[in-house]
């Protein structure tokens, strides 16, 4: 867990507040939840292997005896438990307040999560998430809202060029059931397909031998991952993606594939009423990936990862998970969600410093009057400025340097004697 | 606790955007803490009664025979907490990151604590704090930098006519010093003393002599309250504050007092030179109460209040507290503080629509094809709308109040044989 000092601090407010006013002009509403859930909810499988890193809170009042109790049953010291993703509590949200949301609601979600990882580099404990999600819409035009809201969110931190790669779960099972491997075995099956980039084609095969995956379906895979073909991603479209699949992929999944494309191609040209055929699909920053996976267990159509050329990990992902909300809700509700990262965004953009709003460090003597420096101050924020009080150390150039690290850039001295002097006001560096 | 739902969120993130920018504007820069801290850390004392209503999180990993030991040593079960003010997680941020901060540092939190209090209306277990400190400036400039960005801030909130009351611990000290009052009563009857506005100055009169506090101190403090004065508060300045005290007040307390208000109405004027006498200070938003209060123990000078003319409650309150920090830090460290009551203040501020802002709902048929639907929906955001997609429903009066409810202030059709028509977009309501 960690602390953010001021320069962090700002740092990260900037890009929440960019984030914030992009996906709301898209028509997302932001949302809050409490940051403590129960923990029955907390510990219902949603989760998947969240579940055990969980922080639960004591039960308040518990005395010896239920405390005794507890030995052979640990999870009655509890009640609550701190939130590890924001999908447990959207569900949550949506199944209490649903009479008061739009149809389909758009939401946006961005706050800290909870997991007790152990310590490790570049993994923190408390860290924020940033969730966006369509319920009520099983339409595709739900995954191309998404794509092109995240796109241009990306876009307006400064982040241009990411792109989407897209595959459906659907996909992914006709794929394997047409190689020939059992329903059983699948799940395992897909980890290991997960590790491709890591592993390439000779790899997974070999891991999938040593797993005793069923030997003709290994046979089979093998023999379509050294199928000749060209690598060639683009235009996105229906013969691209029929082309990266065995023979005979299922047509709706597919047309629902080819549809976020067009969608996405449209809203990008925004030119309606203009069609676009594969041609006019060359250009969007989309691309079709069989073998992307994605680890949750709850996805049912849809899979998508958020990638960007200056960095080599994904920036977000997501897909659709038609079957969970409707669990809690007792009735279908689709739904369709992205989870951008945050944190890992955040390290991306660099230290902006707003030049257009001056910043005024006012190094004042010890003796000058309270009164003298704080209408020197307040003159200065009515004339639009932010202002730092320093007393004048010594070290003059190592104040004024600390100042310039904070974002401040200029500087006035202000004297015992020459206090109601006009002040002059010089460029910091 | 409690979920925001859009309106409501978006309402308290604008609020939250003001205090950010107008403090920041006044020097101060916003930090942000984990939100658990250490147990110990949580139940030093600082926190007062506050401390026995933490949310305490369970240890990871306990086995049964832990648990069976913690019968007797319920604090055993435990090492993390939830915070439940912001005042511990500074005094500990400040001694972990001194020399990465200025000399005199002023900061800024915004964030939710958490306690465990009985349900109750208008009470909530999990609240947004918001706190405003400065530490390592012992001078009344401190204060005055405080008060002035504290009722610039409610300005800019469209809270005109804000006001602080003010006093000093030490004022208060020597004052039942004065009457009599022994240094072990003190306490006591300073919590019959801060009831003065619910029960007149009978009632505490009565309520001291209920307790048993020295009869010839309640005797002399009975004189002083009948004493024969005219309740005039302003101008503020050393006139009104000696008239307020009985005679003898110690100089360098009444002097800070004086000073805070010199500053004040300086920077009000924000006229550097000019010398403020007790008739400058008479518009000055300041008003000395020589009994106020204010709970917690750890005051040691002034102690103010945020009041509104609005509300009969405070909005917030705060003092020095040059004690604390320098326990935690191991050297001295004045600090001086104030905690403005969000919730207080986020239920005042009306709800607003930004007018200038358009926001357009895009009500479909079913069967437009999706790219048609995001090339007008692209168009529209690009022009610098807010726009959502609204699926035509019967009613579709109905579907449009309700966008207007959440912010929408224009809407346009979209049918499925006119799709590639220009959109003709109508004001809302």
């Amino acid at each position: 867990m960690r602390d953010f000092l001021p320069a962090e601090k700002a740092r990260r407010e900037r890009v929440l507040a960019v984030i914030r006013e992009r996906y709301r002009v898209h028509g997302f509403d932001e949302i809050e939840t409490p940051v403590m859930e129960e923990y029955s909810r907390l510990h219902a499988g949603i989760g998947g292997d969240n579940e055990k890193l969980a922080y639960n809170v004591l039960k308040r009042g518990l005395d010896a005896e239920a405390i005794r109790a507890a030995a052979d049953d640990p999870a009655s010291l509890t009640d609550l438990g701190l939130r590890y993703d924001l999908t447990v509590p959207l569900a949550r949200f949506y199944a209490t307040n649903r009479g008061r949301l739009p149809a389909v609601f758009r939401s946006i979600q961005i706050a800290p999560v909870w997991r007790a990882e152990r310590p490790q580099k570049g993994r923190y404990r408390q860290f924020v998430q940033c969730d966006i999600d369509i319920i009520g819409d099983p339409s595709p035009r739900a995954e191309a809202e998404l794509i092109v809201a995240t796109l241009d969110t990306l876009d307006a931190m400064g982040l241009d060029g990411g792109s989407v790669r897209i595959n459906d779960r659907r996909v992914l099972d006709w794929m394997l059931d047409s190689f020939g491997f059992g329903v059983e075995e699948r799940p395992g099956v897909l980890i290991t397909v997960d590790k491709l980039d890591k592993l390439g084609p000779e790899g997974i095969v070999a891991e999938l031998r040593d797993r005793g995956a069923s030997p003709a379906a290994v046979d089979a895979f093998e023999a379509f991952l050294r199928r000749p073909m060209t690598l060639e991603y683009n235009p996105y479209g229906e013969r691209q993606i029929r082309k990266a699949l065995p023979e005979g992929a299922p047509d709706d999944v597919v047309a629902d594939l080819v549809g976020i494309g067009h969608a996405v191609a449209a809203a990008r040209a925004a030119t309606p009423g203009a069609t676009a055929g594969d041609e006019g699909l060359a250009d969007i920053p989309v691309v079709f990936d069989p073998f992307l996976v994605r680890g949750m267990g709850y996805y049912t159509g849809t899979i998508f990862e958020l990638a960007h050329p200056s960095v080599e990990y994904s920036l977000g992902g997501g897909g659709r998970y038609d079957g969970m909300i409707g669990r809690f809700l007792g009735q279908d509700a689709p739904a369709v969600g992205f989870s951008i990262g945050f944190e890992r965004i955040v390290d991306l953009i660099a230290e902006q410093t707003d030049a257009a709003a001056p910043a005024v460090v006012l190094v004042h003597d010890r003796d000058v009057p309270e009164g003298e420096l704080l209408a020197h101050k307040a003159a200065l924020v009515r004339q639009g400025s932010r202002v730092r009080l320093e007393q004048r150390t010594k070290n003059l150039k190592a104040l004024l340097e600390r100042a310039a690290a904070d974002g401040y850039t200029a500087f006035a001295t202000v004297g015992a004697g020459a206090a109601t002097a006009a002040l002059e006001v010089k460029p910091l560096g």
